[in-house]
């Protein structure tokens, strides 16, 4: 998304077109309600993007998995809502600030009730709908880490870990963006979040991942060891939630919907995202066919989902064949490097580190190919910057929480499974098993 | 939702700001035009909660009875569509009436093609997105009652209590307060319908629980014998569902979108049911855990949804603090609740009434704590006025209907599984049984 | 959808109500940007249609060919995103053409970023919004093919039919009518594609399932052998899924959103879109119920779907009571057709033919009912013209990929299932089969 701030401060000229001159007795708030509606719409959708990660990893982890995998998403979702509002969303955006942390501890307040047209931010949107809809951004960096992590993780030093995911580190580097902070200053892009969102995300499930080790029996003997999804239509139809929720989430980060030039833009971004996501799968449906000589349904799924990362730090500067050629590359990311992390006996059960972190770094340098404001330089810099500082945060967090009450289920637990032994309640009890 | 009648007596004044200062000359469509558009976008996402509840309570029944399950949430659906348009709409909203009884049996009609702006109540609405929106409230109402009394009803009998439901009951007590009657007179405060969508769905689930009686074996030896959902990914979409759902139902209900206040009351209405849902699911997780050392999925998604239900009848007023912990009490409400129903050996299979009925009447109550003008004892007579009349008349239907078809399939027909038994059809026939 | 080359000549005028009068110094940017936010929101929600029918069609086949099924319904869509952009598009609607064929084989190009008012079609809507959703109708007609051939298909020739399907035979034929070709000069009358989408969909399956032969075993010894869908749920929460889209399918193909008319025409195609995917439901539910004495939920599936289909060709001029009763027939023909297509030994896996091509015949038929601009002759020659040409051209592209690289999978990767030998991944691999 673009910077808020800036925007606030420059919006009012640009946003108040040639209808306003005709209305120089009242102000124009038609573009102050259609970008609320953007928030509102773009909002819904992201989260219903909640619903995608669940189902996506629901479907990808073995059935004695999946009450645990579906709870640690709906409870990440629910904790993401209270702690952005608790802290998140104002040390993220706290207005004026020195650039790197913003000591703005306070939760977010909504206009009143019934506000009139003079007490608005004309030039932008209500705070309620903002709001909303930055919110939804948080909840998908903390799903990343969900999918990684599953089939040994603790349910409640995971929960513990999304409290500081959300509350504290994603708004804090996050702020150095779109808050306005240093890389921003910097000019640094990363439209609506490639590495902003999905990095952050990826860094710190490959953090989780390493202190954590792989499930047991992944990597023996020197062989990878496939532990197939339990349930694909279930994974496909998480896919194609993500895929509708990036519509919101990409075009939805335009930040503004009330003018022709805006509206225009939404457009472009959406026709965008749909063809990153359609060659990103493409390029993975070729690819496994070729290499391996059958398709792989969930590479051309986390193809699809790649490709959406990828375009997602500049879905609107791109050409149709831009976004297509941008998004294929993720789908090639996402073939080539699964293998390469098993190889490095790195478990990440759903591929969420090849798709969210590895197609985000492609994604934001991508951006330099269409977008003559952005430099390679000043692109890598926002890469190393988010990369060390969530990956290192993160290891730390994750050892600490590892020392305190440890994070990985018992030997036991994981071979039985955890809805039996974390939670005591399968999610299919009325099928045997294979 | 608002007074739709007193909204178009004084809309008009209201619904005009500082825009129309500049267009003396024409009248301003902006109002309506956004207005129907939130109806629109609202409807849909009600519409989708129709697939929600399908979802949730499929995945809440034994496998042997997902066949039936589902086929009563399409024909319900369908059913109230029809019935609606029937007598629904007008007998709900009859403009003008007496305050108890709008003696009003006539289909909905809809503006003609091409409707102009002459001909239209620009203060409001186009009756085809309002009788859409409208609609999709009243499915939700028969949606509860399906799922409260699943696994051993017989299909047809519940079909026509749906009919009943949908064309009568729900439409003449919703006219009390949303079509101008009587307790809106009196000053009953129900935004959305904690009370009169899901306390009524509720108050029906309540009394043919109690007619049907419970599942065989459910209640043994004076031990309640737990029957596990069949499948929990498909409930969690389906709460899933109802939560995005639900931003349609809230913020729809505000029923105007075209001015700043308006619009802003949206957002703000989007951000607390949002944070209801989150704290209901919260509290429930946390207080499982607490309780039974174990957390209980089914528990934070009931959680989740009592605390939307706890929201529905003041989701505008509250400050994100109050939709926090007035959510997070819907989601108490349901911990405590659900095995209280089992010590009274109501059987209800997927928590419908705790969820619907109780978390409704605290949501009901909870206006008084952020809306000045409600009175607490209006309130309790609104809340007492649609108990009465829902669970009285429902006991006599349900009454009538087990005297003349029998509402309850045979022993053996319920140990085999109303699919085997009732249609004949399994809903995962390929799975062998566990 | 209305003609959209008649609508760009003619719109400037019609679109500019009232409000512009007060406004003589700067054009009306609403309608522009009004409709942009239509085609975007009704876009999202046709392709949301395509987790509809991947839904629909994983439920409906057994679960040794669900990972295929999935596979071919993401790689389709994707496939259809890209030729659209590269031919179909611009083949599609051409601008002025002799009114068969346009020879305009140019890749999809959209506006440049943050376009002026001034070089904006005001009277229409932005080229990325009507690009992406005009993207969407193709690839539901492909999906409506993938249903038909659904367990015994090879992956590639079906993809390779898809190509030809959505780059080429959907949008010449799309032309004749959409494009401003000689049907539409003729006064053929298809609002949304009753025909044009759902009818090609349907005789691009028919010439399949002829050349393809029916499963193994399904008619054996002159019975027809059921082979039951193997999650109903899944094939439930399909349907819902594309009842959801087909208010964006329907009511996006006003194509203007930007007046009291168009809006309010907008709510009017809803309500009809909802009302007759309701009667074709409950016109299912009780005719099986009579002629069965079982009420059949993939019946009544289909019913809603045959209804929705039913509608299309007019959703805007019908009454809510015209609705119902052109929904009705459709579940009516549904219902008889299934039958019949056995009896013809007609393998139709997941009823896509009655659904698609008989309630779509019908819909364009039943456009004479309540649009006094249709006559039943032209109604004839359009359904007669894109039926020729799509059975006939299928059944050649079919007979020359079954020359060229065979389209049907051997006798024993059929029975095995295709999930194993065409891709070597179970979709349920957990589970132990019945």
């Amino acid at each position: 998304m673009k910077l808020r701030n800036i925007l606030a401060v420059s919006g009012a000229a640009a946003m108040l077109p040639g209808l306003a001159m005709a209305q120089d007795a009242a102000p124009d708030i038609q573009p102050y309600i259609l970008t609320t509606l953007l928030f509102l719409v773009g909002g819904f959708l992201v989260f219903w993007m909640a619903a995608g990660f669940a189902m996506l990893e629901a479907g990808l982890v073995r059935s004695k998995n999946v009450t645990t995998q579906l709870t640690k998403n709906i409870a990440l979702f629910s904790i993401a809502s209270i702690m952005y509002w608790l802290v998140g969303f104002n040390l993220m955006y706290p207005g004026d600030f020195n650039g790197y942390f913003a000591f703005n501890f306070v939760p977010t307040v909504l206009e009143p009730v019934g506000l009139a047209a003079a007490d608005a931010s004309l030039d932008y949107a209500s705070v309620g709908s903002d709001f909303f809809f930055q919110l939804m951004f948080v909840a998908a960096t903390a799903s990343i880490v969900s999918g990684a992590l599953a089939e040994r993780i603790k349910l409640w030093p995971f929960l513990v870990f999304v409290v500081i995911l959300t509350g504290l580190m994603y708004p804090i580097s996050g702020s150095w963006q779109w808050g306005g902070g240093w890389l921003s200053e910097a000019g640094f892009s990363d439209f609506a979040g490639s590495t902003i969102v999905h990095s952050v995300g990826g860094w710190a499930a490959l953090a989780g991942a390493i202190v954590l080790g792989p499930r047991l029996g992944k990597y023996r003997d020197g062989r990878v060891n496939p532990m197939p999804g339990s349930n694909l239509a279930l994974a496909t139809l998480g896919t194609f939630i993500l895929w509708l929720g990036w519509f919101g989430f990409n075009g939805g980060s335009q930040l503004a919907a009330g003018t022709v030039g805006d509206i225009t833009d939404v457009s472009r971004i959406f026709a965008n995202t749909n063809m990153a996501a359609a060659s990103g799968a493409v390029a993975a449906l070729l690819l496994t066919q070729i290499m391996y000589k059958k398709v792989d349904l969930t590479m051309v799924l986390n193809g699809a989902l790649a490709g959406l990362v990828s375009i997602t730090a500049e879905p609107l500067a791109p050409t149709l064949f831009g976004a297509l050629w941008i998004g294929a590359i993720g789908g090639v990311i996402v073939v080539f490097t699964v293998p390469m992390l098993d190889r490095m006996k790195i478990d990440d059960v759903v591929g969420a580190i090849p798709v969210h972190l590895f197609a985000g770094i492609w994604g934001t340098i991508a951006v330099v190919f269409y977008n003559g404001d952005a430099s390679l330089g000043t692109q890598i810099t926002g890469i190393l910057a988010y990369g060390v500082f969530t990956f290192v945060v993160s290891l730390v967090v994750w050892i600490i929480l590892k020392g305190i009450m440890g994070i990985r289920v018992s030997e036991e637990a994981e071979i039985n499974g955890l809805d039996t032994s974390e939670l005591g309640m399968e999610a299919y009890p009325d099928f045997s098993k294979g």
